[in-house]
């Protein structure tokens, strides 16, 4: 390394998932989204390993944020396809959550990206924008967007949620089964 | 904090992505991605950072490996559904990669993931494996699959790759643009 | 119209696809397209209109038959992309369908469709192959194949399925609702 | 059958769609399809079978309507899968060849299609409207909705196309090659 190239290391901390996990169980959707935007509760360790963050949150609707960092790279030169995917599919799930009363949870069946732009370093902040689409009593379906600054998409996607119904409050997240 | 829980953070430092694409850019894929495999080129920024990694390359095949950790977690208590996409985003892009001869590169156009059971830290290691179904001129399609060591499925997906043609060798991914 | 050119006129016949679907509503699902191939229980109208059949069935796989004709052509000179998602959605279908007991039905909750190669009246027969992926408690995924008698493939999908538990028997058509 | 049954018998005809589809290769994407509209081309061959048409065309959108009948039931009591998804590929699809100037075609790569409620001949007239999102040199995308008369949606989906130069005007549809 010589004395011009940047520091290529990052050091992150995070929270007890589970804590939050806990306490997101008992609250209706919306209120525990807000709780985690006002940094009530904590973020996902993965938010915090790759630097992104849920920015607003309004029923049926929710925006994450990231920076695009030389980290995100994949080995040919661009952001890695697996962020664009990951913002979503938290933009989109979270916009399903928002519906969802204390005592209901979901978790995605699939989700599907095109990927429209390539994302650089130099592409500067990017907004992830979830809105659902389709809130039936099984299944909820949302679509997402990914936008920079100036509007410009970089990618978009759909997703298909499977809406769980807890008997008391949601399992402990170390026995959580998706569907088996 | 106390005494028995576990440290919660993660310091990684990774390679200049740049340096690596350039090179590929001039090799067959094949070649680009056994040298990846045998350490001669860095892996992607991103897998040091997430922790996954190149295992296997044949032609038309790629094997991608994850152990599921803490950080690795969404906010309701289970692994990101985008740690399942981003392993099968690569292993399904690297099988397309295989297929390139020099002076070829590629492009995902879109992917879609069906995330089938829950994962978490006590799930153990995780194998993602990316096979071609489809090599056009222009257009390649893969799927894959995201299973455990007893072979039980927590995730599969198919994507579709647009091959570029490369007049000399890939553009500097400063100026990487996907289609516009 | 000269003396060379050939009748482009079709004329179908189908039966009540309700006294087939209430049949079906008793029966698991094995026996239910067993009794369809077997010419017991009525097809699909959409089978008739379109010229496709079931022509196989065994847990957790069936194919369906198409003769490509022309009048399943686009305006674009080729088949309609719909009629190999139609095939696909049946054998992908059909494949969940072959592993539900009696009283159980499902709904198809998404599928996507790869169309990887230009079908036309010179193709000839094709065969979609559906196959089961993941059957879970309440979700199914499946995988399809459309394929020449050759081998060749032209189009691919997966779809995700979700299962229902009926109280006593399917509703009647009329009511059915998917999700809402 | 008795006296009060419908009869189940449907004859339809259609013209060459060799002819429209070579017309349509020396013209712009909304010359064709405003021609199609207007009556002065013919419609594909498969709306006649299946009874839907092209409705509105706009740059960038496209809406095709159809009345959900009898004869499009698949063999569980509803509306047949693919029905909703041959109206979004035809409504994705002319999306995107409104955006074609003359010389230029387009094949669609992928479709995904969200069913979200059922469709039965109570349903009434559907309107399927696709819109571009993505217009780039070598990839398309676009989405499409599936609504009844009150706004109710039934479906939803996300398409992929490619851009095709023709050195010459559109090779003849028997030789079409899709990607091989």
């Amino acid at each position: 390394m010589t004395a011009s190239s940047p520091p290529r290391v990052r050091t992150v901390e995070w929270e007890d998932p589970r804590a939050g996990a806990r306490a997101g169980a008992r609250m209706a959707g919306m209120d525990y989204l807000k709780a985690i935007v006002a940094g009530e509760l904590p973020a996902a360790p993965l938010a915090r390993v790759l630097g992104f963050a849920l920015a607003e949150i309004e029923p049926g609707r929710a925006v994450f944020e990231i920076e695009p960092m030389e980290f995100h790279y994949n080995p040919i030169g661009t952001v890695h396809g697996g962020i664009a995917c990951t913002l979503l599919d938290s933009a989109m799930g979270c916009a399903v959550h928002t519906t969802l009363p204390a005592g209901t949870g979901y978790t995605t069946a699939e989700l599907k990206v095109n990927l429209v732009r390539a994302i650089t370093t130099a592409t500067g902040l990017l907004r992830a924008e979830g809105k659902i689409i389709h809130r039936g009593n099984r299944i909820a379906t949302a679509e997402g967007f990914l936008r920079d600054r100036e509007g410009r998409l970089y990618a978009h996607g759909t997703t298909t949620c499977l809406i769980l119904e807890h008997a008391s409050g949601r399992s402990p997240p170390a026995e959580g089964v998706r569907d088996s």
